[in-house]
């Protein structure tokens, strides 16, 4: 099996990757900033096995990019929210998103500007506004026309326009 | 073995990961940036097996990431090139080695503005122009005081200042 470090790399793009590198990470980090914060929301939205989830989240907790916490509503359950340097990883995922909707296909959502709901250009900047803003000023919702694929409790429930950062109800 | 798809995300963040979200291919693209083209100056640089190496160019070389061509001074070898739509893999990386260099240890580069030398920032902006050059126009060069902790022929090259995607000469 292939480990997750780079010891001989002096770089820290190298260091990143030691954090967000593995399969599924970089998708469980975006669903965090969608507001998913319980495992079984996770594993819906994801489909994936439950001991990668769990490995993941716990990989993700351990190096300071989510915070776990009880759960008040189910006991013995946790919830996932991003840290602070959790949401510096904001520009990653969106110059990756950028880059998959230039090449590949359009992404299924489209990012506004908060303050004045203003379109996002492909670097995260708001042209009315002259600033990139943060992921908790981003609002996002699902790009007219595109046609819902999923119909998972989390993607019906990411139908409506939503802020990032916002806990799901689900 | 792990898959490297992700049919079932409806999202551009995972047709992205589809193409550079295995193990070590950021890295390769990074170095692609910093003008290695040939297969043994990867080897060199990266210290992996030969079999991840060619998997991972010939990945890449598929996805339209990389051009490889014949290479004139050594028959039956090749050189590889980003391609227009892998040069505009940058921001992604300029991401991580931001997010990295904050949070786990500082980048052992800098980089600059080619047409004034300012240092950008965490943004990948030039403060001095006001414009986010892309990598054709940034200069790359070891951190000062940074210790040089790779002694191999690429990293040796890479100790001047070089402009992003002009081909090293090792």
């Amino acid at each position: 099996m292939l480990g997750k470090d780079y010891r001989g790399q002096d770089c820290s793009i190298a260091r990143a990757l030691e954090v967000i590198g593995e399969r599924w990470t970089p998708l469980i980090v975006r669903d965090a900033f969608y507001g998913v914060r319980r495992f079984g929301e996770f594993q819906t939205h994801l489909d994936i096995p439950k001991a990668v989830l769990s490995d993941r989240l716990n990989g993700l907790v351990q190096d300071g990019i989510l915070a776990r916490t009880a759960d008040p509503e189910h006991a013995g359950r946790h919830l996932y929210e991003l840290t602070p340097a959790g949401r510096e990883l904001w520009p990653v995922l969106y110059g990756l998103l950028v880059w998959g909707g230039r090449h590949r296909a359009e992404n299924s959502r489209i990012f506004r500007h908060s303050a004045c709901a203003t379109v996002l250009d492909d670097r995260g900047w708001c042209p009315v506004c002259g600033v990139i803003p943060g992921p908790e000023d981003v609002v996002s919702e699902p790009r007219p026309g595109h046609e819902r694929l999923r119909t998972d409790p989390v993607s019906l429930a990411l139908a409506a326009p939503r802020r990032l950062l916002e806990p799901l109800m689900v």
